[in-house]
């Protein structure tokens, strides 16, 4: 993060957002099932240790469960009978696998201020949604959202590297050149853009999910990192 | 099914394949963790009941999980609590878990001769690969494959439906009347492809999901089944 960068607006034709934790909110309904988790286990392990241990089993199990909700439910089942030595009750585990439920069927929440900016950018450029996880859940939230038709195109990524970008813009036919991503992840959203020679802009969100937290080190200098995505509009000198 | 009906070859341009269980197997895998599950259940239910009650559980999930393996899981963890009364151990629950990695992670193994028919179908057709389910999994199984480079597209759907065939195939700027479908799934690669005024091909996997079962009353006259997909390319004419 750096207050000198900025963004070369003359070259952008599209503008890719991210949606969870950039359109609507996500990371926080995670944080409350982590709180009623860690009071679950109370008994076993402290809350610090179970988070712990709740952050190591979901990245251990990252490359077999992919993102989303179903596999972050089936980490805290694993988590909950490791940490209780088996000594969790069926009752617990029912209660964790509601919880995941909740979470899926929680109503989309727009983040303030998203509509307005997506109308104001929407009238100047093209609009992507470029979103990470759960196939279904994304589909959902986004039919739910009614944000669907601001965007000419909007895809579901298993992951989002530098090769994964790579391979959604060429489908698009979008010149990374002419790209900004604007989301809140900087390991997803704004790193592997700039390998790919587009442009960034970070907007963070009140809670990073561990395993989406940059090392200072990893930041590279000069992208863009703004207060709140109602900002968006005024960094392309739009009114 | 009807011995008499045929594909009208000359306005085929583009064909489609399902995933699994017309390019690989599947349901297989999912067939011998449903046996595991049922021997699990031994001491509570008897090996039908285990089967009726996960199915029911299944379906009841379907519109909160969507498919694949993960939400088979997590169906399978309740299933198991509610048919022991919540007697069943945490070990067998992690066992159970451990099944779903297990599926997760499976190699893909290819049907007999998927190879030679995409070859010589490829040769005349545009050929694009339409499956369903969790998009994690399949973009791996697809990865793993090695066959992504003979598809022109590729498309993981959460739903296969008319509605979202219809999408799809209009983003990809396919004309349906031109349009054939191959695939094992009745219900989600014939009977919406046909309502949308195209052509579709039934090959059928050795064992059919529950879910995707259709009742002889839905189907409809005159879609043309063959025993292997090795029949295709001579359906079409081709060597």
């Amino acid at each position: 993060m750096s207050a000198t960068a900025t963004i070369d607006n003359d070259i952008i034709h599209t503008i890719g957002f991210d949606a969870d934790d950039t359109l609507w909110h996500s990371e926080t309904y995670f944080s409350t099932t982590e709180d009623r988790f860690r009071a679950l286990l109370e008994p076993w392990c402290s809350h610090d240790e179970t988070s712990k241990r709740l952050l190591d089993r979901e990245r251990s199990n990252l490359s077999v469960f992919g993102y989303g909700i179903k596999g972050f439910t089936l980490s805290m089942v694993e988590t909950a009978i490791a940490a209780s030595d088996g000594a969790i009750s069926t009752e617990a585990i029912n209660e964790i696998i509601s919880w995941g439920k909740e979470m899926l069927e929680h109503p989309v929440e727009l983040i303030d201020g998203v509509e307005a900016v997506l109308d104001a950018v929407g009238a100047h450029y093209r609009l992507v949604l470029l979103t990470k996880g759960d196939l279904f859940h994304q589909e959902s939230k986004i039919a739910e959202s009614g944000l669907a038709e601001r965007f000419a195109a909007v895809d579901v990524m298993a992951e989002k590297d530098a090769d994964s970008y790579g391979r959604v813009l060429a489908r698009l036919g979008i010149d990374p050149a002419g790209f900004l991503m604007v989301g809140n992840s900087v390991r997803s959203d704004v790193l592997p853009i700039l390998e790919l020679g587009g442009q960034a802009v970070h907007v963070p969100y009140a809670i990073t999910w561990g395993h989406e937290k940059v090392k200072p080190e990893e930041r590279p200098d000069g992208f863009l990192s703004l207060g709140s995505i109602t900002e968006v509009p005024a960094l392309l000198g739009l009114p």
